[in-house]
């Protein structure tokens, strides 16, 4: 078993990798929660019938009570009234302040979960146990959870740390491919943005075989990586904003697809390759080989390069539109592999270089 | 003015007192919050029609836009409807993090906003502007925040503090009778669990004419005590329950009358008095006297010192229904007038006490 500590004083926590760890559950949150006799279990109507009965059985095993909350799979069910649900819910079901909640499932489910945790009886303890790759590496990390609104994507919500976070990789042989390749955008992110090394042991390693003989170690760094840029920004005012490589150009092409057409790995994917080609364009970046090294890298998980976009869109995306303030934006740009960093420009010039790069 | 600084570390704010200051609060609030463009103002339809235009005359004035949202007034409109209806009334009015909520009413306004703003955009800064004594010493000090669920009261929300609290003790003069006593209550407690002198100045002041030619220093007493009480306990695990003098009964009252016949001042006004009764029996409390000051004090305020409550609620109330687990319990006894202390209980002698005391 690999262990991450996650150094946040009063807020710390560890993050635990091993295969077959959907079966130990019990035994570690018992060590986290001591005094906690009931635990309700968040998950989805597609992730219960494959490891709901594990986990469940794994915690009755351990001494607790458990209910088992599956609202419906994606995510429409990060809204308000599936949050009220589950506040209702976990009421009826008798949590009280000692008890905990457990996030089984993807990044929807975590942060669902999360946000109910954060809240019910004004916060008890959490564990994620995160089943996709991109919750594994991404959304289980950092402590953001939130709903959705009818006015945009995870606008209420809270920061709220896990006590434990808990990675089984034998949940993702479920994972069809192209969920599996979502989550691999983010996992070349991090070996973009901060880890030379790690793009070039990925690149090394270019197909679902190879990344899950490695797996272990690949979550380990991701988190790693996450880690180092969460422990110095907990609230996200600062150096946080690497992690939004691909991010700012990555959300105009999922509005583009209104949410539907792209999924939030594609859309990072060609966001990446789109703020590579912009920090070439403006001599940021040094070579343009790490252009190809990395377009090469997405193709191998069948992730876009590209992606188009309309002016409309990308106004919005960029934050032109009315509703939008302010005549500058910070992008994340690379120097080289491995070392990214904010660059403050224009809206006006980003968008004449988002729309010479992927306007139609 | 009178100021009183809560310290808590990184959340530490500062509660102004002083009679016009509803004139002031554009620059007061503009001295906490520089870089704020927006204040969203949550109020009811009984304050918005009193003060909501010299509120947002004040924020105007000091280079804000306001926008006011007017929920219903009553306990009803802390539900979780009113706060998804005011979270997407915040995104429309185009809140952003660095903007700010004001809650500008009683207890029910402050909690429904403090949780509003503890969430929306994952939390931004918050301004108490409590306009019921209540509110003034109970509810704007402390940082909890929460809205009611079916289940019962409160049950989700979340430790929020505010930035500023700025409370003008001339909007006291716009409560009935009723509700002015409803807060006294809650006055004579903290004299009664921290403070004989304070509790001898109230005996000597024993109107509303009286309490309001000396309201600066009650408030300022009343909120330093509280104050005192959270810097050591903010999240609630310790000490900070002794301010639940009077409330555990008083929750029985509360129940018994289904939330409607008795008002929270006065549920606990006759829960305080039966504590005493309780603690005299348990040979706790050194005299007897003190009963009497009491009673006499509450009843100088309209304010019951004995309501008669069923077994079946007393049952509920002390947590001997089917759904509450242990069997003791923590009540908060007076050793003597001004020094209150935790007393554990079995929930069976406490049941048997309070039914001598109060049954029916």
């Amino acid at each position: 078993m690999k262990t991450l500590h996650i150094d946040l004083g009063s807020r710390s926590y560890d993050i635990h990798i091993a295969p077959g760890l959907l079966d130990q559950v019990g035994v570690e949150i018992r060590k986290v929660c001591p005094k906690a006799k009931r635990i309700a279990i968040v998950t989805d109507t597609n992730v219960e019938p494959l490891y709901g009965t594990r986990v469940e059985n794994s915690l009755e095993h351990a001494g607790f009570d458990t209910g088992l909350f599956a609202g419906p799979a994606g995510e429409g069910a990060k809204c308000a009234t599936h949050l009220a649900a589950l506040w209702e819910a976990m009421m009826h079901f008798g949590l009280t302040r000692t008890d905990a909640v457990v996030a089984l499932g993807g990044g929807v489910v975590g942060d669902l979960a999360g946000f109910a945790a954060a809240t019910i009886l004004r916060g008890v303890d959490f564990i994620q146990i995160p089943t996709t790759l991109l919750a594994q590496v991404d959304s289980s990390v950092g402590g953001k959870v939130a709903i959705d609104l009818a006015h945009g994507k995870n606008l209420a919500g809270a920061f709220w740390q896990p006590r434990l976070v808990l990675m089984d990789p034998e949940t993702l042989n479920t994972l069809d491919d192209k969920t599996f390749s979502d989550g691999m955008a983010e996992v070349i992110k991090y070996g973009c943005i901060a880890d030379r090394d790690f793009f070039d042991f990925l690149s090394a390693h270019p197909s679902r075989a190879e990344i899950m003989a490695n797996i272990e170690h690949i979550l380990y760094t991701c988190c790693d990586i996450k880690r180092s840029v969460v422990e110095e920004d907990e609230h996200d005012t600062g150096r946080r904003m690497l992690l939004n490589f691909g991010h700012t150009i990555g959300h105009a092409y999922e509005l583009a697809g209104n949410y539907e057409t792209w999924t939030h790995g594609q859309a990072v994917s060609a966001g990446m390759c789109a703020a590579l080609q912009l920090g070439a364009g403006l001599g940021i970046m040094e070579s343009h080989e790490e252009t190809q090294a990395l377009t090469d890298l997405l193709k191998a998980f069948n992730l876009p390069t590209h992606i188009d976009c309309d002016r409309e869109t990308l106004v919005r995306a960029v934050g032109l539109d009315k509703k939008s303030e302010g005549t500058d934006i910070t992008v994340i740009l690379l120097q080289k592999m491995g070392k990214a960093l904010p660059v403050k420009m224009s809206k006006e010039s980003l968008l004449q270089s988002l729309e010479d790069l992927c306007g139609r």
